[in-house]
């Protein structure tokens, strides 16, 4: 058997795909994908700026330059530097973000409503005897007696603080600011320290983390990063069999997300000046998977039929188990799952959105390789999940990319032409979700696809013949790729086969509800993703129902605007765990009607 | 400067010293001080059976033979070949259980009270029905609502539990048997599986551990072990100052006892065909040092003036953060300290000598390095702790030894010679506690010694001149150590300064309550040590008061028999929670009265 001259490599968390020849660094095949990696020597092998992780796959053994250049523990890990590796087999490359020259476009503003404030933890200044040979109590009684004559609560200390407690009491020299949530002592902190509370979300593909002051209420500092499972699989499904089928499989899922989560808590906490030590609460949100991701439960029944949940109900757990850097008697609150596929984050979504108290019908849906949807009416909530696909993260589409800089994120189609505007302006190096979205519906408009989705010859941008006519969307010299950047038959039918999941989960709720869409007073449209869509083309492609455009609402990631009022109020995570009990879930698979409503969405017309 | 030729080797956890040349092995100087150590091929370096632990010291590089038995890591952790072996300075060794021919006594019975059942965990027997496409609920709903139905609790589920929650159930094929604490379910096993409790006391020296039925409230297996933090100090300040100067010390201290304790816990299960998972419930008692050790509390400030306990309430914590083998939801009690040096299991001694409840003037104490004594008087209950010191353990004694094989534990002088009674009947190889302090008061009644502690010439077995004068126990032919077994005016000497300093204790007791010893109704005299002494012998030393003996009681190990009631009770440990509350504690060190009546106490009369 010969052996294969040509490669495949999968970038990580870019989501870009690229096939390179045998004799190739691994930065050369990241450059001809468009990758900006760093590469401050040129491939000399000195500067250790273009490191990656080889995750699967082999590759050529490390060169003097990279035993120089990485630590061992780097080499165990399967850090290389990529203009020192050749590829041996298909690959898997990590790229850690300092190896990136640009970051990726995340999503981490939203919207939040105004809530009165709730928080779990709050402060008490302390001043404390210390103990001599008359006065013997033990450290914990000397505490307990001298919050009880200052307020007469019987409060009792976390068993997670009582490690820490006589030296902490002596270190600070018996002045102190105590953490209380409800009963108990959580945690010990200087004089005057600000209690700070961390609100993440946790997506499949991205993570957003925000800090607050509780004692205030204000946002302090917020932050973004990739979802370091990436690495281990794309989507929920592929991050269930690797959980399954590798030994340490979820613990190895969630130390790589906790510690992501630690960096982003680490890097807000200095930009106030304060240590993760004054985190005296956490609120998590995720999807179901990413819940039990993160939580430590079980996945194994997320990824086979009938798909359940391991735990709905809403938690409260230690945070120092899970391994996230707090005040040792921080907790970590996450709302109530509804579904094995309708998470903790919708119904941080529902929260933040006020659907589950207005008096309107409403519709709230955050669309990503699963999209959830809810619909309110006349007081009833009723939701479902739509397996949406990756399409619109970039997947499965030739020139699919995440929204980083250089993709294409806006398409327009003119008879003599096509305007494209791409992220950061740069040249195009692909195209995201926005883009694809778009450029569908203006091939569509424009005549360039009939609604079956077939291409059609005539545009001056249309190439080829048959089943392999293309559009270009940009030429090679215009590209950053040196090669033209096109949207094919096949990505048409991706697109199609998203849209009419979505609009398919519509259609039946608004069955459910016994209503037709034109009632839909509210359309709300939360998530990364989301917020970057031109809502004419969604409609346009029949994603959307037809209704006048001043109806929908772009909010941003409520999911986390969510997860902060949680954070901010006891209440809020009443409403939450009343909202979980409340929402009807619609299982689409088991509904008579969906074949048949989704088989007529697939079609391409609003 | 010439090169030492002779060296100290400790021997740990027997606490047997002895003096050794150069040229010998570990082997040798084992045998010479009459540790049975394993050596089944006889010195040839094949058999494996003489394996040591170097503590500290230096010793030869290893031989080819014990690179070829040992492993990386037991070489590693400093295990050696006793016969391979031999100093190069002085040396601390620690000699595994399996390296022992004949093992140590170990106290572990002790007399329970009847006490109804009241344990803190039940069981329910369950079936629930699988998920289906038409039912999916996630598995913490579908659990709780079927528990629900079975007996209306609204339970929660132990998030100890949660991570193994959804492949429990499947595994078990929705049959199960839940343990439910309180409104908490904590586990869940197969169906009948008996649910069990752990009851362990946590000697410095010595630790007991009992496994219970918390339906029957039946002990079905009951064993005794060395702590094995006796290699890192034998007294509870060297294990504090170790803790306190070694990177990890407190965690070493803690993991060395939980690996005991699990090896103990499974060899019970094994003895009655149960597995650790079936572990329940834990109750632990200990002096205040091995209390904060043990539940991973900072030690620092008990090594220190004032010596306070970082924690003296009751505590309730997770076992398995701790180390644990037991269910995932299994908590473990410790009942309440009283002071730095009077801890739960003295108040587990007073609960099981019931003299908390008593309506007699009753004195309950356990001797030990700190010996913790107790008053009732009318509804009052006083305590204190002595600094009784280790001679009674074999420490600072020139012959002493702990109560093993050889070791002479009753000693009788008649003018015409002596008499004595060895541990297993074999040859003395040296002097426990008992059979010193046999050995001290016999010397004083034969007028061997004056009541200063002076020994006098003129009986046939004292050897020597002035202050070097001597009993000779057992001749050098005699004993197992081809050497004489002695006693010395310093050995007497150590012996006051314990007697004297437990004395002091009662007295100090009595005059705080105002009563004379002969109201003392009723003596009773606890724990390992305590068991084995000849009352008679105590009291003419003048360690007791000179009561008649059957106002004696020798009642084994109390905090032991005080752990399982506890384990098997809720209201034992509210009565336990009372009585540290009840207890007015005395420190010594402070009272005015003390430094006369320690003095006073020194001389050797009843």
């Amino acid at each position: 058997m010969p052996e294969k001259q040509t490669f495949n490599i999968a970038f990580q968390p870019v989501g870009r795909r690229t096939e390179t020849s045998a004799g190739k660094t691994l930065l050369e095949a990241a450059q001809s994908a468009g990758i900006e990696l760093a590469s401050l020597c040129g491939g000399a092998g000195v500067c250790n700026s273009c490191k990656v992780r080889i995750v699967s796959g082999q590759a050529t053994p490390p060169s003097p330059d990279e035993q120089a250049a990485l630590t061992a523990a780097e080499l165990r890990a399967g850090f290389r530097l990529a203009c020192q590796t050749l590829p041996l087999s298909d690959l898997s490359l990590e790229i850690p973000p300092e190896s990136l020259t640009t970051s990726q476009r995340l999503q981490i503003e939203g919207q939040t409503a105004e809530i009165p404030l709730q928080p779990p933890v709050h402060a008490l200044d302390l001043h404390i005897q210390p103990p001599d040979i008359h006065d013997l109590r033990a450290d914990d009684n000397r505490l307990l007696q001298t919050v009880k004559a200052h307020n007469g609560h019987p409060y009792r200390i976390s068993e997670r603080l009582l490690p820490d407690l006589s030296p902490a009491l002596r270190s600070l020299g018996w002045n102190l600011r105590l953490g209380i949530r409800g009963d108990e002592i959580m945690a010990i902190l200087a004089p005057q320290s600000p209690l700070l509370g961390l609100a993440v979300d946790i997506g499949t593909t991205k993570l957003a983390a925000y800090l607050l002051d509780l004692q205030t209420g204000k946002t302090l500092a917020k932050t973004g990063a990739m979802n370091p499972q990436i690495a281990y699989g794309e989507d929920v499904i592929s991050r269930i069999a690797y959980a399954n089928t590798h030994a340490d499989g979820r613990q190895t899922l969630q130390s790589r997300l906790i510690d992501a989560l630690n960096n982003m808590a680490a890097e807000m906490c200095a930009q106030v000046g304060a240590s993760t030590a004054q985190i005296v609460e956490i609120v998590a949100v995720g999807n179901t998977a990413m819940h039990h991701l993160f939580a430590g439960l079980a996945v194994e029944q997320l990824g086979a039929a009938p798909y359940v949940a391991s735990v709905s109900e809403p938690l409260e757990v230690w945070a120092e188990p899970l391994g996230l850097k707090a005040a040792s008697g921080a907790r970590v609150y996450l709302p109530p799952n509804v579904a094995g596929y309708v998470g903790a984050d919708h119904v941080a979504m529902v929260l933040a959105t006020g659907i589950w108290q207005t008096d309107k019908t409403a519709i709230a849906l955050d669309i990503g390789t699963n999209t959830e949807i809810s619909l309110h009416h006349r007081g009833r909530l009723i939701c479902c999940s739509c397996a949406s696909g990756p399409a619109f993260e970039g997947a499965h589409i030739g020139a699919g990319m995440r929204a980083a800089p250089g993709a294409i994120e806006r398409v327009q189609i003119n008879p003599e032409g096509i305007q494209y505007q791409t992220i950061g302006g740069q040249s195009p190096v692909g195209i995201c979700g926005s883009g694809i979205l778009d450029a569908v519906a203006e091939m569509y408009k424009a005549g360039i696809l009939d609604a079956r989705g077939t291409l059609r010859p005539g545009h001056p941008n249309v190439r080829g013949a048959g089943r392999s006519l293309e559009l270009v969307l940009a030429e090679a010299q215009a590209s950053g790729l040196g090669r033209d950047v096109t949207v094919s038959r096949h990505d048409v039918n991706e697109i199609q086969l998203a849209k009419a999941a979505i609009r398919a989960g519509i259609e039946i709720l608004l069955k459910e509800a016994a209503i037709t869409a034109e009632e839909i007073e509210d359309f709300i449209v939360a998530g990364a993703f989301g917020t970057y869509i031109h809502i004419p083309s969604a409609i346009r492609l029949g994603m959307f129902p037809p209704l006048p455009v001043e109806r929908f609402r772009q909010v941003g990631n409520a999911a986390g605007a969510g997860a902060r009022q949680m954070l901010l109020s006891l209440q809020q995570r009443e409403i939450a765990a009343k909202i979980g009990r409340r929402l009807e879930y619609v299982e689409l698979a088991a509904h008579p009607a969906f074949m048949e409503t989704y088989t007529r969405a697939l079609l391409l017309k609003g």
